[in-house]
């Protein structure tokens, strides 16, 4: 008998990996995606809004000769035997769309989708099953144009939603140079070439000498265990080292260029010698950031410097070209270092793409959960994905595009202080007398329409003192009070509740007594009262 | 080899019964939910925006002792064997998240919700397994004044969408009415019970007609098949029939009363008069609406007619005075029968409510689709279930709310002129020369910055005409050119395409050589210039 009864009694919990959001937290996500939407709407971007559930085919996920497939999506089979899925990204299903619709939509296609994905994997601290995707992605345009387009709209929508110009950066890297790399390194193909790239792709964790290690002999890791490397020489993994310290390298080689010149006092000098400072001398320590010429300096030699790594690789000079088409784009529009750079160290999901690859970091620092300091990292990346049509139409249909980390994001304006914090409840009406609620809803009605938010408390009126504390929890400033012998003089208590909270902390008894936090008011001119009131706690 | 190809090349289409929504079609319903979230705001209502899924368990569905769970729900099973399912609307989630959180969240906890919801259906015409819903709730209150509340917010909603006042009226009902009837009638439980439920349920479908037959011996339906009835005889019929045409009934007697009456000249006689003009007479045809007088007479005798209808029954007199508690509260508002009416023949969904229901209903005409006018119809509905948290905790919570039909109301404004029509696309600034890329995005950042949408067009240049066609394709109002000679000149083209479609209709041969449509502009000016027109067409 108990047993069934508690069959009967779900438990109330979100599945596990899920949450809720709650009032603030909705609302400066959604004030945050309407920013960005603003952005990618004056490019020419339009909103797509694909379905949740697609086929598991579309996703890109192949059954796999068990009964369900699970590898990271949540899917179900079908009345009809087909299985169906979540999406868990807003990438595949532009590419089901574009290829189903193709005909009716323009060509280039801007499209922007902001909403939930879902990934069916372990759920940690801070990771969730279900979470906001926020995506931008031009398809059918093979143009440079059109990445440099996208770096260009990321970095003006990090301005749009709060985070100030020289606190973020955009970096732009291509995969034909670390392909032309490869090819010139000896192993465009085959096992060590995948070895190569998973060596790579841990350059965030490990470091520059860890990947060499790595590209070497071996390393001890940070548990203890030997890791074994992938068995190249010195001499042959030279360029790729040279690839992703090719910034380093190309600062360094113009500090060596000065310092053997004698010519301190022509223009040509300072320029290199400013261009130098502000990348790794007292300008850059002083925080100051890129002139388009101290800039261009930068690019040209790292730009140089790129095509010598790749040697005769034609997709090594073919990604050069790219990557210089661009920044030329960019800094003709006054895009320059000090918001979009060249960096062949942004290696993260170079498999993926074919072409550009960007990522917008934030370079300023927050403290972390252990109160030490650290960057905060990365918020948005993106590139170009020639062969995503090409699964459901045979023919390829070039493809570039970005994604923001919407909670990553919306982490870093409240570091920021750029939301949160500030918003206050509504202004609370007391129920004094049961009899007279018409009166108290007439009060919320005249406060609403002044653009005041407003209610009525609705619970049990008997306990004032569960009144006051309903007010409270909602973070009401105002509360106001009207008993029957307020009625009688025709007046109404505001009660101020911040001041209220004010004086609580540090008030004698006297002043306590004197109640200065409450004022008697008309009833006819209580509603400007408060209107001045909730207009000084909102702004 | 062709069955493996075709294997990894998978149909670009959304599952049966799934749609995508694109640019204009977003931006609308979002403009609407905006709006919508507005008064909720007001009112005091937060956001809560719980996880997509839920466990089966909590959505109040049970495993069958089949494989899994199939009715109506989307569901799959976990690794670690729980059933999980998409959620089919917000008001099961909202229990799950109050049982979960109420130590958390204010009592009373006034919340709105709006997101997609998902049902495991057969599709239709029109009908999806996935759309939006838009829900306020108050959990936590049994007191009348947040149901009326409730109705005062659904009505402000409507107008501040776009519905104006007259346009549509918000009817209230209690499910308690109708319990005592059923009492009075001897069938207050038991298989004669569920089946005059039943057979209430068809009032909006067969009529008070239909309903009296099939309450009776039973009547031929539309398809010539002979339904069997209920089998009451006429005199028992009569108090659910009273009840179902209460309205027209209250009506028919306040006519009768003023024949009998022969002081015609009394305050008295002509605002009983008036009342009668307004709801069935000359005032109703001219389409004015009851002043808070005339109608306070009408619900007045409607209550008191109820009240003789549920007789002795103390839950069908609780029924009654609940609808007078709600009427006193919004009359004494100013939400007069104009935008509020009590009606007992709103039957929809009084299975699942154990008190007031409320429905929202547009009373405009449309065309349907063959061209036959009709009335809009309902929009909104919903009312007081007290029993679905106790589910979860054992403990009856009292809740009161109402969900929005988005879908219809965003056809309702459609129809209305209220939404879509005018919205244009961007202007296009074509590529006359491709190395000259950077020019043109300097173009379009500058419209940009002028609060122009503004986009370059990135597809492959050399045909001219397809530039063309693209901003066609894209609604847009102006393009812009700068070949090599305009470049030179200092001039762009700007061509007017709204004005040019129009010319295209109706030119003569020589009107069209003079181009009217396309006018030549100093660079410099450029952008003032496509202001004024953007602004003209964008008005």
């Amino acid at each position: 008998m108990a047993k069934e009864k508690k069959q009967l009694r779900p438990k109330a919990e979100t599945p596990k990996g899920f949450r809720d959001y709650f009032g603030a937290e909705v609302d400066e996500r959604k004030a945050m995606l309407d920013r960005i939407a603003e952005v990618y709407h004056a490019y020419g971007f339009d909103a797509l809004e694909s379905s949740a559930v697609e086929t598991v085919e579309s996703l890109g996920k192949f059954l796999p000769d068990v009964d369900r497939p699970n590898d990271g999506v949540f899917a179900w089979q079908d009345e009809d035997e087909k299985w169906l899925a979540l999406r868990y990204d807003l990438t595949a299903p532009l590419a089901r769309v574009y290829a189903q619709h193709r005909n009716d939509l323009p060509t280039p296609y801007r499209r922007y989708a902001m909403g939930p994905v879902w990934r069916n994997e372990k759920p940690g601290p801070g990771r969730f099953r279900q979470f906001y995707q926020c995506d931008a992605d031009t398809v059918g345009s093979a143009s440079m144009a059109a990445d440099a387009e996208i770096c260009a709209m990321l970095a003006d929508t990090l301005e749009h939603v709060g985070i100030p110009r020289g606190d973020y950066v955009v970096r732009v890297n291509n995969r034909k140079v670390l392909n032309g790399v490869l090819e010139v390194m000896g192993v465009a193909e085959g096992e060590t070439r995948e070895a190569v790239l998973r060596t790579i792709d841990k350059f965030d964790k490990v470091g520059e000498a860890g990947v060499r290690e790595l590209l070497g002999k071996g390393r001890l890791d940070a548990s203890g265990a030997y890791i074994d490397g992938v068995g190249l020489d010195e001499a042959q993994a030279e360029p790729v080292m040279g690839f992703l310290a090719a910034k380093k390298k190309v600062v360094e080689r113009l500090a060596a260029e000065l310092e053997g010149r004698s010519d301190s006092n022509s223009a040509d000098y300072r320029l290199l010698a400013n261009a130098w400072s502000l990348e790794n001398g007292p300008e850059r320590a002083k925080g100051n950031s890129h002139t388009p010429e101290t800039g261009k300096v930068i690019s040209d030699r790292l730009l140089g410097y790129l095509l010598e790594l790749v040697g005769s690789s034609d997709q090594g000079r073919e990604g050069v070209h790219e990557l210089r088409e661009i920044a030329d784009l960019l800094n003709a529009q006054g895009y320059g270092p000090d918001r979009i750079v060249i960096d062949p160290s942004v290696v993260r999901g170079l498999g993926y793409y074919t072409g550009p690859v960007f990522e917008a970091e934030l370079t300023f620092e927050i403290t972390d959960e252990k109160g030490r300091p650290r960057q905060f990292g990365s918020v948005a990346g993106g590139g170009r994905y020639d062969d995503l049509v090409a699964r459901f139409t045979g023919q390829s249909v070039p493809a570039t595009g970005v994604s923001i980390g919407v909670d990553r994001l919306l982490a870093a304006l409240r570091a920021k202080g750029r939301v949160g914090g500030s918003a206050r409840g509504p202004v609370v009406v007391t129920v004094m007398d049961r009899d007279r609620m018409a009166d108290y809803q007439a009060m919320v009605g005249e406060l609403r329409r002044a653009g005041i938010r407003a209610e009525v408390y609705l619970g049990n009126p008997k306990n004032f003192g569960n009144q006051m504390k309903y007010a409270d929890r909602r973070g009401s400033p105002i509360a106001i009070i009207e008993g029957g012998d307020e009625k009688a003089r025709g007046v109404v208590q505001v009660k101020d509740l911040v001041l209220g909270a004010e004086i609580a902390k540090s008030a004698t008894l006297e002043e306590w007594k004197d109640r200065p936090s409450q004022h008697e008011v008309s009833r006819a001119e209580m509603c400007d009262f408060v209107k001045a009131l909730w207009d000084q706690y909102n702004a």
